[in-house]
């Protein structure tokens, strides 16, 4: 089914398929950190993000979120609609962590007084700068309405995985999420769900179950993708 | 009239004064840039900037946007209303240059396609990051309704300044305000508006008239302050 290869990112390659609608996203088991300084291939990690993946977009649509996801093809490659993604990291933060910790010196790990919403410009030669709605109004990004789109979908996506995993013994940190329009217009979650792309804290101990295992050196990280997993499919 | 120093920040002292809601602030010559990491002082720089900051908070007055300002005691100290000042620097862009250039990829001398204001959270130590709404509302520094406030206002003195200096052959590219709450609960722009806080370039030849010229050892810096109070002056 796969046509031609249209983009390799860090974590994953773009496929076109016989469907003009459709495309391929292959998982692949490479791990970027420090914008791009730090590299590995870590076993085994595509697969479990594309589960993991999976298993989030299939809870966002169960609860009315329409995503870019249509099926899974087997254990890396995952069937998709086509859309344009918009050069936006949308990032959803509901305790202190990484950049925001820096950024503005709060504690990691001190829960903020009410979610932030954050739009950075993705732009590897720029470093994915934060930008404000001015900034993304001027670089002819995106519109007003669709930043209010976009911030919506977010809030909502949050307010759909945070309660579901905190049922798994999980804290949502901090998440990151990319959409994309489709040919009707369509602004749709896009790219993946997963520790990659999520901070997620086991409950009790705090214990990181995330990329931040491998861009802090803390080991074990391919476990840790793996726990969370489990996790998810308990009943 | 000073009655004790309660501040003293890089190019300006703050005094109390006999009046409880009233202050005296003393226009200094130190000049810093790169966070600090430059320092000079520049023999008249202060009583420039009070000559040009008290002719624009009289434009500001004149054109309905009431300001800290009362008036000038001497060349060097201004009587202004007290102010707790909010610790956002609200910056107004009209061409890029500067931090935006680097941050967004845009030229130098580009005009952005509309206006941009942006908000730094002033924290030496945090080197005063660019912040967005949800940051300054988790940060408890301002209300959404006071950002709409800061942004109508400092959009209001561009649209004041812009076309009163083009008019004197001065290009406002952008500049910076600062805000303080009054016992009130009134919101005035307070600070100064100078070639510290404002770029200025001649409109024939581009060149810098402000502290571009100290930041990039341009050279020519009381000069140039000097030139741009000339052209103010002129009829």
């Amino acid at each position: 089914m796969k046509v031609a290869q249209l983009y390799e990112g860090k974590a994953k390659i773009i496929y076109s398929t016989t469907q003009p609608d459709q495309l391929i996203v292959y998982y692949k088991d490479d791990t970027t950190a420090g914008d791009g300084a730090k590299k590995a291939q870590i076993q085994g990690k595509g697969p479990l993000n594309l589960k993991i993946s999976d298993y989030f977009f299939r809870l966002l649509e169960a609860g009315g979120v329409r995503t870019h996801f249509i099926e899974t093809l087997n254990e890396r490659e995952m069937l998709v609609k086509k859309v344009q993604i918009i050069p936006l990291e949308v990032v959803v933060r509901n305790i202190a962590a990484g950049s925001i910790s820096k950024r503005l010196g709060l504690p990691e790990g001190e829960r903020l007084p009410r979610t932030v919403v954050e739009f950075y410009y993705k732009n590897d030669e720029l470093h994915d700068p934060l930008v404000n709605r001015d900034h993304i109004l001027a670089l002819g990004i995106a519109t007003e309405e669709e930043m209010d789109k976009l911030k919506e979908a977010a809030l909502r996506v949050n307010s759909i995985l945070e309660p579901h995993l905190l049922e798994k013994d999980i804290i949502l940190v901090d998440f990151k999420l990319e959409f994309g329009r489709t040919q009707t217009g369509e602004i749709l979650p896009a790219d993946e769900i997963s520790p990659d792309s999520c901070r997620f804290w086991d409950k009790q101990s705090l214990q990181k179950l995330d990329k931040d295992r491998f861009r802090r050196d803390l080991g074990s990280v391919v476990e840790a993708y793996a726990e969370v997993y489990r996790r998810l499919c308990r009943q």
